[in-house]
Protein backbone atom coordinates (compact mmCIF):
# COMPACT_ATOMS: atom_id res chain seq x y z
CA UNK A 1 0.00 0.00 0.00
CA UNK A 2 1.56 3.33 -0.92
CA UNK A 3 2.68 6.01 1.43
CA UNK A 4 1.58 9.37 1.50
CA UNK A 5 1.87 12.27 3.19
CA UNK A 6 0.52 15.61 3.35
CA UNK A 7 1.31 19.45 4.15
CA UNK A 8 0.34 22.67 3.66
CA UNK A 9 2.91 25.61 2.91
CA UNK A 10 2.85 29.14 2.45
CA UNK A 11 3.82 31.18 -1.06
CA UNK A 12 6.58 32.97 0.20
CA UNK A 13 7.51 36.46 -1.38
CA UNK A 14 10.90 35.72 -2.03
CA UNK A 15 10.37 32.64 -4.36
CA UNK A 16 8.30 35.09 -6.84
CA UNK A 17 9.21 36.31 -9.91
CA UNK A 18 8.81 39.42 -11.76
CA UNK A 19 5.76 37.95 -13.56
CA UNK A 20 4.15 37.72 -10.25
CA UNK A 21 4.22 34.20 -9.81
CA UNK A 22 5.93 31.09 -7.94
CA UNK A 23 9.21 30.34 -9.91
CA UNK A 24 8.97 27.68 -11.54
CA UNK A 25 12.12 26.39 -10.17
CA UNK A 26 10.90 26.65 -6.48
CA UNK A 27 7.89 24.06 -7.04
CA UNK A 28 11.36 21.06 -6.74
CA UNK A 29 12.52 22.82 -3.35
CA UNK A 30 8.83 22.55 -2.51
CA UNK A 31 8.42 19.03 -3.64
CA UNK A 32 11.82 18.45 -1.94
CA UNK A 33 10.10 19.80 1.20
CA UNK A 34 7.30 17.50 1.56
CA UNK A 35 9.16 14.63 0.77
CA UNK A 36 11.74 15.69 3.80
CA UNK A 37 8.54 15.92 6.16
CA UNK A 38 7.67 12.57 4.84
CA UNK A 39 10.56 11.14 5.92
CA UNK A 40 10.44 12.97 9.46
CA UNK A 41 6.96 11.68 10.05
CA UNK A 42 8.51 8.39 9.78
CA UNK A 43 11.16 8.95 12.52
CA UNK A 44 13.92 9.39 9.92
CA UNK A 45 15.95 12.39 8.20
CA UNK A 46 16.96 12.23 4.78
CA UNK A 47 20.11 13.17 5.44
CA UNK A 48 21.22 10.89 7.86
CA UNK A 49 24.97 12.21 9.38
CA UNK A 50 24.60 9.70 12.16
CA UNK A 51 25.53 6.21 10.16
CA UNK A 52 28.93 5.86 8.79
CA UNK A 53 29.08 6.16 6.08
CA UNK A 54 26.26 8.75 5.96
CA UNK A 55 22.85 7.91 3.73
CA UNK A 56 21.51 10.30 1.41
CA UNK A 57 18.72 10.56 -1.11
CA UNK A 58 20.55 12.53 -4.45
CA UNK A 59 17.93 12.33 -7.24
CA UNK A 60 18.38 10.92 -10.09
CA UNK A 61 15.42 12.22 -12.40
CA UNK A 62 12.70 14.92 -11.69
CA UNK A 63 9.85 16.31 -13.51
CA UNK A 64 6.93 19.22 -13.40
CA UNK A 65 4.48 19.93 -14.93
CA UNK A 66 2.37 23.22 -14.60
CA UNK A 67 -1.05 23.34 -14.41
CA UNK A 68 -2.09 27.45 -13.17
CA UNK A 69 0.07 29.63 -11.50
CA UNK A 70 0.60 29.73 -7.61
CA UNK A 71 0.92 33.08 -6.27
CA UNK A 72 2.41 35.14 -3.25
CA UNK A 73 0.65 34.45 0.51
CA UNK A 74 -1.19 31.64 -1.31
CA UNK A 75 -1.63 28.11 0.90
CA UNK A 76 -0.50 24.87 -1.06
CA UNK A 77 -1.40 21.79 0.10
CA UNK A 78 1.30 19.14 -0.85
CA UNK A 79 0.37 15.60 -1.32
CA UNK A 80 3.22 13.15 -1.52
CA UNK A 81 2.95 9.82 -2.88
CA UNK A 82 5.41 6.98 -3.24
CA UNK A 83 4.79 5.27 -6.25
CA UNK A 84 7.07 2.88 -6.35
CA UNK A 85 10.16 1.03 -4.30
CA UNK A 86 12.59 -0.21 -5.89
CA UNK A 87 16.23 -2.39 -4.58
CA UNK A 88 17.91 1.05 -4.48
CA UNK A 89 15.61 3.53 -5.34
CA UNK A 90 12.18 5.59 -4.24
CA UNK A 91 9.91 7.21 -6.77
CA UNK A 92 6.58 9.34 -5.90
CA UNK A 93 4.50 12.01 -7.16
CA UNK A 94 3.71 15.42 -5.18
CA UNK A 95 0.20 17.36 -6.16
CA UNK A 96 0.38 21.19 -5.49
CA UNK A 97 -3.30 22.13 -4.52
CA UNK A 98 -4.82 25.22 -4.05
CA UNK A 99 -8.12 24.35 -2.40
CA UNK A 100 -9.58 21.74 -4.96
CA UNK A 101 -7.46 23.38 -7.90
CA UNK A 102 -4.75 20.92 -9.13
CA UNK A 103 -1.68 23.52 -9.83
CA UNK A 104 1.14 21.38 -10.36
CA UNK A 105 2.16 17.83 -10.64
CA UNK A 106 5.71 16.70 -9.85
CA UNK A 107 7.56 13.37 -10.12
CA UNK A 108 11.20 12.31 -8.86
CA UNK A 109 13.73 9.02 -8.79
CA UNK A 110 15.79 9.89 -4.98
CA UNK A 111 18.86 7.05 -5.16
CA UNK A 112 19.73 5.08 -1.47
CA UNK A 113 23.39 6.43 -1.41
CA UNK A 114 26.21 6.16 0.89
CA UNK A 115 27.42 9.44 0.82
CA UNK A 116 30.36 11.59 2.23
CA UNK A 117 31.18 15.06 2.72
CA UNK A 118 32.46 16.11 -0.31
CA UNK A 119 29.72 14.86 -2.41
CA UNK A 120 31.00 11.70 -3.55
CA UNK A 121 27.67 9.09 -3.69
CA UNK A 122 27.03 5.20 -4.20
CA UNK A 123 24.50 3.65 -4.62
CA UNK A 124 23.14 1.19 -2.29
CA UNK A 125 20.34 -1.50 -1.27
CA UNK A 126 18.14 0.26 0.83
CA UNK A 127 18.58 -0.63 4.14
CA UNK A 128 15.94 -3.12 6.01
CA UNK A 129 14.91 -1.16 8.63
CA UNK A 130 14.65 1.63 6.28
CA UNK A 131 12.25 0.00 3.52
CA UNK A 132 9.98 -2.03 6.66
CA UNK A 133 9.14 1.91 7.48
CA UNK A 134 8.73 3.05 3.82
CA UNK A 135 6.30 -0.04 3.13
CA UNK B 1 17.76 23.05 -38.83
CA UNK B 2 18.07 23.41 -34.65
CA UNK B 3 18.61 26.46 -32.97
CA UNK B 4 21.83 25.76 -30.50
CA UNK B 5 23.25 28.36 -28.17
CA UNK B 6 26.29 27.49 -25.76
CA UNK B 7 27.54 29.52 -22.57
CA UNK B 8 29.43 28.61 -19.55
CA UNK B 9 29.05 29.47 -16.33
CA UNK B 10 30.67 28.76 -12.66
CA UNK B 11 29.07 27.16 -10.07
CA UNK B 12 28.50 29.11 -7.07
CA UNK B 13 28.87 29.00 -2.98
CA UNK B 14 25.44 29.77 -2.09
CA UNK B 15 24.18 26.93 -5.39
CA UNK B 16 25.40 24.28 -3.27
CA UNK B 17 23.85 22.01 -0.84
CA UNK B 18 24.90 20.45 2.63
CA UNK B 19 26.01 17.32 0.67
CA UNK B 20 28.20 19.35 -1.12
CA UNK B 21 27.06 19.55 -4.36
CA UNK B 22 24.84 21.83 -7.07
CA UNK B 23 21.04 21.78 -5.52
CA UNK B 24 19.35 19.67 -8.08
CA UNK B 25 16.73 22.76 -8.29
CA UNK B 26 19.20 24.88 -9.29
CA UNK B 27 20.08 23.08 -12.32
CA UNK B 28 16.42 24.74 -13.89
CA UNK B 29 18.04 28.04 -12.92
CA UNK B 30 21.08 27.14 -15.28
CA UNK B 31 18.35 25.83 -18.01
CA UNK B 32 16.49 29.17 -17.29
CA UNK B 33 19.56 31.26 -17.64
CA UNK B 34 20.76 29.55 -20.66
CA UNK B 35 17.24 30.05 -22.31
CA UNK B 36 17.54 33.56 -21.73
CA UNK B 37 21.21 33.86 -23.16
CA UNK B 38 19.75 32.48 -26.16
CA UNK B 39 16.79 34.83 -26.58
CA UNK B 40 19.26 38.25 -26.68
CA UNK B 41 21.23 36.10 -28.79
CA UNK B 42 18.71 36.71 -31.59
CA UNK B 43 18.45 39.99 -30.13
CA UNK B 44 15.46 39.17 -27.65
CA UNK B 45 14.45 39.36 -24.36
CA UNK B 46 12.08 36.44 -22.93
CA UNK B 47 9.99 38.72 -21.01
CA UNK B 48 9.04 41.77 -23.39
CA UNK B 49 7.41 44.38 -21.30
CA UNK B 50 7.59 46.95 -24.26
CA UNK B 51 4.74 44.87 -26.32
CA UNK B 52 1.36 45.71 -25.28
CA UNK B 53 0.32 43.01 -24.07
CA UNK B 54 3.59 41.61 -22.24
CA UNK B 55 4.45 38.83 -23.54
CA UNK B 56 6.66 35.80 -22.10
CA UNK B 57 7.25 32.00 -22.14
CA UNK B 58 6.64 30.42 -19.04
CA UNK B 59 6.87 26.73 -18.72
CA UNK B 60 4.73 24.24 -18.81
CA UNK B 61 6.26 21.14 -18.24
CA UNK B 62 10.12 20.43 -17.49
CA UNK B 63 12.41 17.57 -15.92
CA UNK B 64 16.38 16.97 -15.77
CA UNK B 65 18.37 14.04 -15.37
CA UNK B 66 21.11 14.03 -13.18
CA UNK B 67 24.00 11.69 -13.78
CA UNK B 68 26.85 13.31 -12.07
CA UNK B 69 27.40 15.95 -9.57
CA UNK B 70 28.38 19.44 -10.04
CA UNK B 71 30.21 21.11 -7.17
CA UNK B 72 31.31 24.33 -6.31
CA UNK B 73 33.42 26.47 -8.76
CA UNK B 74 33.17 24.03 -11.35
CA UNK B 75 32.73 25.62 -14.81
CA UNK B 76 29.74 24.17 -16.27
CA UNK B 77 28.61 24.56 -20.17
CA UNK B 78 25.33 24.18 -21.33
CA UNK B 79 24.24 23.62 -24.76
CA UNK B 80 21.03 24.54 -25.51
CA UNK B 81 19.31 23.16 -28.70
CA UNK B 82 15.72 24.05 -29.70
CA UNK B 83 13.75 20.88 -30.42
CA UNK B 84 10.75 22.07 -31.55
CA UNK B 85 8.40 24.85 -32.55
CA UNK B 86 5.09 24.25 -32.43
CA UNK B 87 2.46 27.12 -33.35
CA UNK B 88 2.34 28.45 -29.33
CA UNK B 89 5.02 26.45 -27.80
CA UNK B 90 9.12 26.13 -27.73
CA UNK B 91 10.84 23.08 -27.17
CA UNK B 92 14.04 22.66 -25.74
CA UNK B 93 16.93 20.53 -24.40
CA UNK B 94 19.74 21.77 -22.17
CA UNK B 95 23.11 19.51 -21.60
CA UNK B 96 25.13 20.35 -18.62
CA UNK B 97 29.04 19.33 -19.41
CA UNK B 98 32.12 19.47 -17.13
CA UNK B 99 34.57 19.09 -19.74
CA UNK B 100 33.69 15.99 -22.02
CA UNK B 101 31.39 15.06 -18.85
CA UNK B 102 27.85 15.07 -19.55
CA UNK B 103 26.80 16.10 -16.01
CA UNK B 104 22.99 16.65 -16.63
CA UNK B 105 20.37 16.78 -19.34
CA UNK B 106 17.14 18.96 -18.97
CA UNK B 107 13.98 19.28 -20.73
CA UNK B 108 11.51 22.15 -21.03
CA UNK B 109 8.33 23.21 -23.04
CA UNK B 110 7.79 26.81 -22.71
CA UNK B 111 4.68 28.61 -23.92
CA UNK B 112 4.03 32.02 -25.84
CA UNK B 113 1.79 34.00 -23.67
CA UNK B 114 0.16 37.06 -23.25
CA UNK B 115 1.13 38.04 -19.72
CA UNK B 116 -0.01 40.45 -17.50
CA UNK B 117 1.53 41.83 -14.16
CA UNK B 118 -0.57 40.37 -11.98
CA UNK B 119 0.67 36.85 -13.35
CA UNK B 120 -2.06 35.93 -15.56
CA UNK B 121 -0.96 33.97 -18.85
CA UNK B 122 -2.51 33.64 -22.00
CA UNK B 123 -1.06 31.26 -24.81
CA UNK B 124 -0.95 32.85 -27.92
CA UNK B 125 0.30 31.99 -31.56
CA UNK B 126 4.18 32.45 -31.96
CA UNK B 127 4.45 36.37 -33.87
CA UNK B 128 5.67 35.43 -37.12
CA UNK B 129 8.82 38.17 -36.59
CA UNK B 130 9.66 35.75 -33.05
CA UNK B 131 9.18 32.50 -35.63
CA UNK B 132 11.56 33.76 -38.12
CA UNK B 133 14.49 34.53 -35.76
CA UNK B 134 14.21 31.05 -34.29
CA UNK B 135 14.60 29.39 -37.32
CA UNK C 1 4.68 50.40 23.06
CA UNK C 2 6.44 48.21 20.10
CA UNK C 3 4.42 45.99 18.53
CA UNK C 4 6.17 42.05 18.17
CA UNK C 5 5.29 38.84 16.51
CA UNK C 6 6.18 35.37 16.77
CA UNK C 7 7.09 32.09 14.61
CA UNK C 8 8.60 29.10 14.26
CA UNK C 9 10.44 27.50 11.03
CA UNK C 10 12.43 24.82 10.26
CA UNK C 11 15.48 25.25 8.38
CA UNK C 12 15.07 23.47 4.96
CA UNK C 13 17.78 21.45 3.39
CA UNK C 14 17.88 23.73 -0.34
CA UNK C 15 18.83 26.56 2.17
CA UNK C 16 22.31 24.88 3.20
CA UNK C 17 25.22 25.58 1.68
CA UNK C 18 28.46 23.05 1.54
CA UNK C 19 29.85 24.69 4.73
CA UNK C 20 26.58 22.60 5.97
CA UNK C 21 24.70 25.73 7.51
CA UNK C 22 22.15 27.67 6.47
CA UNK C 23 23.83 30.20 3.94
CA UNK C 24 24.38 33.76 5.53
CA UNK C 25 21.66 35.47 2.75
CA UNK C 26 18.95 33.27 3.43
CA UNK C 27 18.73 34.68 7.31
CA UNK C 28 16.99 37.81 5.12
CA UNK C 29 14.64 35.94 3.68
CA UNK C 30 13.55 34.21 7.34
CA UNK C 31 13.48 38.60 8.28
CA UNK C 32 10.97 38.69 5.71
CA UNK C 33 9.21 35.61 6.33
CA UNK C 34 8.61 36.59 9.83
CA UNK C 35 7.84 40.57 8.61
CA UNK C 36 5.03 39.17 6.39
CA UNK C 37 3.66 36.95 8.62
CA UNK C 38 3.79 40.30 10.92
CA UNK C 39 1.58 42.00 8.14
CA UNK C 40 -0.44 39.32 7.77
CA UNK C 41 -1.80 38.86 12.01
CA UNK C 42 -2.54 42.73 11.53
CA UNK C 43 -4.98 41.61 8.82
CA UNK C 44 -2.74 43.23 6.34
CA UNK C 45 -0.76 42.54 3.41
CA UNK C 46 2.60 43.81 2.55
CA UNK C 47 2.14 43.73 -0.55
CA UNK C 48 -1.17 45.80 -1.59
CA UNK C 49 -2.23 44.90 -5.11
CA UNK C 50 -6.25 45.86 -4.37
CA UNK C 51 -4.50 49.80 -3.53
CA UNK C 52 -4.16 52.30 -6.20
CA UNK C 53 -1.41 52.62 -6.58
CA UNK C 54 0.09 49.38 -5.15
CA UNK C 55 1.23 49.57 -2.08
CA UNK C 56 4.51 48.17 -0.52
CA UNK C 57 7.84 48.17 1.87
CA UNK C 58 10.69 47.82 0.13
CA UNK C 59 13.77 48.16 2.20
CA UNK C 60 16.21 50.78 1.91
CA UNK C 61 18.55 49.09 4.48
CA UNK C 62 19.30 45.62 6.11
CA UNK C 63 22.32 43.95 8.22
CA UNK C 64 23.02 40.83 10.69
CA UNK C 65 24.91 39.42 12.58
CA UNK C 66 25.66 35.79 12.97
CA UNK C 67 26.56 34.36 16.32
CA UNK C 68 26.23 30.44 15.66
CA UNK C 69 25.48 28.13 12.65
CA UNK C 70 21.86 27.08 11.89
CA UNK C 71 21.67 23.62 10.15
CA UNK C 72 19.09 21.79 8.36
CA UNK C 73 15.87 20.54 10.12
CA UNK C 74 16.91 23.29 13.34
CA UNK C 75 14.15 24.87 14.34
CA UNK C 76 14.09 28.24 14.22
CA UNK C 77 12.10 30.84 16.27
CA UNK C 78 12.11 33.95 15.14
CA UNK C 79 11.28 37.07 16.90
CA UNK C 80 10.54 40.23 15.38
CA UNK C 81 10.25 43.31 17.04
CA UNK C 82 8.81 46.69 15.66
CA UNK C 83 11.73 49.20 16.80
CA UNK C 84 10.60 53.10 15.38
CA UNK C 85 7.67 54.00 13.18
CA UNK C 86 9.00 57.30 11.24
CA UNK C 87 7.03 59.19 8.94
CA UNK C 88 7.42 56.97 5.89
CA UNK C 89 9.65 54.25 7.49
CA UNK C 90 9.36 51.15 9.25
CA UNK C 91 12.37 49.73 11.57
CA UNK C 92 12.54 46.44 13.03
CA UNK C 93 14.85 44.07 14.62
CA UNK C 94 15.06 40.35 14.57
CA UNK C 95 16.27 37.81 16.63
CA UNK C 96 16.69 34.03 15.43
CA UNK C 97 16.51 31.15 18.62
CA UNK C 98 17.35 27.72 18.36
CA UNK C 99 15.81 27.05 21.55
CA UNK C 100 17.34 29.67 24.03
CA UNK C 101 20.72 30.30 22.08
CA UNK C 102 20.49 33.36 19.91
CA UNK C 103 21.66 32.50 16.68
CA UNK C 104 21.54 35.50 14.71
CA UNK C 105 20.07 39.13 14.97
CA UNK C 106 18.70 41.04 12.11
CA UNK C 107 17.81 44.69 11.41
CA UNK C 108 16.00 46.28 8.56
CA UNK C 109 14.46 49.51 7.38
CA UNK C 110 11.50 49.42 4.75
CA UNK C 111 10.25 52.35 3.31
CA UNK C 112 6.50 52.84 3.07
CA UNK C 113 6.26 53.01 -1.13
CA UNK C 114 3.66 53.64 -4.19
CA UNK C 115 4.94 50.97 -6.27
CA UNK C 116 4.20 50.21 -10.08
CA UNK C 117 4.61 46.82 -12.08
CA UNK C 118 7.95 47.56 -13.52
CA UNK C 119 9.49 48.27 -10.05
CA UNK C 120 9.60 52.06 -9.59
CA UNK C 121 9.03 52.87 -6.55
CA UNK C 122 8.35 56.45 -4.65
CA UNK C 123 8.12 56.73 -0.59
CA UNK C 124 4.65 58.29 1.05
CA UNK C 125 3.85 58.91 4.23
CA UNK C 126 2.44 55.85 5.82
CA UNK C 127 -1.40 55.83 5.44
CA UNK C 128 -3.30 56.56 8.83
CA UNK C 129 -5.14 53.51 8.94
CA UNK C 130 -2.09 51.09 8.58
CA UNK C 131 -0.18 53.43 11.27
CA UNK C 132 -2.71 53.00 13.44
CA UNK C 133 -2.70 49.20 13.02
CA UNK C 134 0.97 49.35 13.59
CA UNK C 135 0.41 51.22 17.18
CA UNK D 1 47.34 49.64 -0.06
CA UNK D 2 43.78 48.21 -0.46
CA UNK D 3 43.19 45.03 -2.31
CA UNK D 4 40.75 45.49 -5.10
CA UNK D 5 38.71 43.45 -7.88
CA UNK D 6 36.09 44.44 -10.05
CA UNK D 7 33.79 41.88 -12.59
CA UNK D 8 30.02 43.21 -13.98
CA UNK D 9 27.48 40.26 -13.70
CA UNK D 10 23.74 40.45 -15.53
CA UNK D 11 20.69 39.78 -13.40
CA UNK D 12 18.52 36.64 -13.87
CA UNK D 13 14.99 36.17 -13.84
CA UNK D 14 15.17 34.25 -11.10
CA UNK D 15 16.76 36.79 -8.90
CA UNK D 16 13.68 39.26 -9.27
CA UNK D 17 10.67 38.97 -7.51
CA UNK D 18 6.82 40.08 -7.65
CA UNK D 19 7.77 43.66 -7.06
CA UNK D 20 9.36 43.45 -10.59
CA UNK D 21 13.05 43.73 -9.02
CA UNK D 22 16.33 42.11 -7.87
CA UNK D 23 15.12 40.51 -4.69
CA UNK D 24 16.87 42.02 -1.95
CA UNK D 25 18.44 39.03 -0.24
CA UNK D 26 20.15 38.42 -3.58
CA UNK D 27 22.65 41.22 -3.07
CA UNK D 28 23.98 39.15 -0.36
CA UNK D 29 24.60 36.30 -2.89
CA UNK D 30 26.22 38.70 -5.45
CA UNK D 31 28.48 40.38 -2.71
CA UNK D 32 29.47 36.50 -2.28
CA UNK D 33 30.32 35.99 -5.79
CA UNK D 34 32.70 38.84 -6.23
CA UNK D 35 34.24 37.45 -2.76
CA UNK D 36 34.67 34.39 -4.09
CA UNK D 37 36.25 35.57 -7.54
CA UNK D 38 38.28 38.13 -5.39
CA UNK D 39 40.03 34.66 -4.25
CA UNK D 40 40.47 33.65 -7.13
CA UNK D 41 42.13 36.22 -8.66
CA UNK D 42 44.61 35.78 -5.93
CA UNK D 43 45.15 31.92 -6.93
CA UNK D 44 43.20 30.84 -3.59
CA UNK D 45 39.68 29.30 -2.84
CA UNK D 46 37.59 30.91 -0.16
CA UNK D 47 36.54 27.06 0.54
CA UNK D 48 40.16 25.47 1.25
CA UNK D 49 39.28 21.34 1.36
CA UNK D 50 43.01 20.61 0.27
CA UNK D 51 43.75 22.14 3.85
CA UNK D 52 43.66 19.37 6.91
CA UNK D 53 41.49 21.36 9.04
CA UNK D 54 39.93 22.91 6.16
CA UNK D 55 40.08 26.87 5.85
CA UNK D 56 36.57 28.69 5.26
CA UNK D 57 35.43 32.13 5.99
CA UNK D 58 32.23 32.74 7.02
CA UNK D 59 30.85 35.89 7.93
CA UNK D 60 30.12 37.81 11.32
CA UNK D 61 28.24 40.33 10.00
CA UNK D 62 26.69 41.86 6.78
CA UNK D 63 24.72 44.65 5.96
CA UNK D 64 23.66 46.41 2.35
CA UNK D 65 22.19 49.85 1.95
CA UNK D 66 19.95 50.07 -1.18
CA UNK D 67 19.80 53.17 -3.62
CA UNK D 68 18.52 52.27 -6.70
CA UNK D 69 16.76 48.75 -7.23
CA UNK D 70 18.34 46.73 -9.92
CA UNK D 71 16.36 44.92 -12.15
CA UNK D 72 16.50 41.66 -14.66
CA UNK D 73 19.16 41.65 -17.40
CA UNK D 74 20.86 44.50 -16.40
CA UNK D 75 24.68 44.44 -16.09
CA UNK D 76 25.93 45.50 -12.91
CA UNK D 77 29.62 46.56 -11.82
CA UNK D 78 30.41 44.60 -8.79
CA UNK D 79 33.48 46.47 -7.31
CA UNK D 80 35.09 44.90 -4.54
CA UNK D 81 37.20 46.59 -1.77
CA UNK D 82 38.74 45.74 1.46
CA UNK D 83 38.73 47.64 4.18
CA UNK D 84 40.70 46.15 6.89
CA UNK D 85 42.60 42.65 7.81
CA UNK D 86 42.61 41.69 11.43
CA UNK D 87 44.17 39.20 12.73
CA UNK D 88 41.45 36.86 12.41
CA UNK D 89 39.27 38.35 9.98
CA UNK D 90 38.77 40.18 6.85
CA UNK D 91 36.50 43.41 6.38
CA UNK D 92 35.01 44.24 2.84
CA UNK D 93 33.16 46.64 0.84
CA UNK D 94 30.88 46.17 -2.34
CA UNK D 95 29.37 49.05 -4.71
CA UNK D 96 26.68 47.70 -7.58
CA UNK D 97 27.00 49.90 -9.91
CA UNK D 98 24.77 50.44 -12.94
CA UNK D 99 26.59 52.39 -15.49
CA UNK D 100 27.93 55.27 -13.38
CA UNK D 101 24.99 55.00 -11.11
CA UNK D 102 25.65 53.96 -7.39
CA UNK D 103 22.44 51.43 -7.03
CA UNK D 104 23.71 49.40 -3.61
CA UNK D 105 26.58 48.88 -0.98
CA UNK D 106 27.52 46.04 0.83
CA UNK D 107 29.92 45.26 3.64
CA UNK D 108 30.71 42.34 5.34
CA UNK D 109 33.44 40.94 8.06
CA UNK D 110 34.28 37.56 7.42
CA UNK D 111 36.60 35.77 9.52
CA UNK D 112 38.86 32.96 9.12
CA UNK D 113 38.17 29.69 10.44
CA UNK D 114 38.77 26.02 10.75
CA UNK D 115 36.25 23.87 9.32
CA UNK D 116 34.57 20.87 9.47
CA UNK D 117 32.13 19.24 7.26
CA UNK D 118 29.55 19.24 9.69
CA UNK D 119 29.25 22.92 9.62
CA UNK D 120 31.68 23.34 12.81
CA UNK D 121 33.49 26.96 12.70
CA UNK D 122 36.85 28.11 15.11
CA UNK D 123 38.12 31.23 14.05
CA UNK D 124 42.08 31.03 13.63
CA UNK D 125 44.59 33.39 12.93
CA UNK D 126 44.98 34.37 9.19
CA UNK D 127 47.68 31.99 7.80
CA UNK D 128 50.83 34.03 6.40
CA UNK D 129 50.42 32.53 3.08
CA UNK D 130 47.17 33.92 2.65
CA UNK D 131 47.93 37.21 4.66
CA UNK D 132 50.61 38.26 2.16
CA UNK D 133 48.81 37.66 -1.22
CA UNK D 134 45.79 39.47 0.31
CA UNK D 135 48.28 42.75 1.41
Amino acid sequence: MAAEFSMSRRIQFAETDMAGVLHFSNYFRLMEEVEHAFWRSLGLTVYMRERDPHLSWPRVSVQCEYFAPLRFEDEVKLHFVVTKIGSKSLHYDVEFLRGEERCARGKATAVCCKTDAGGLFEAMAIPDEIRSRLQ
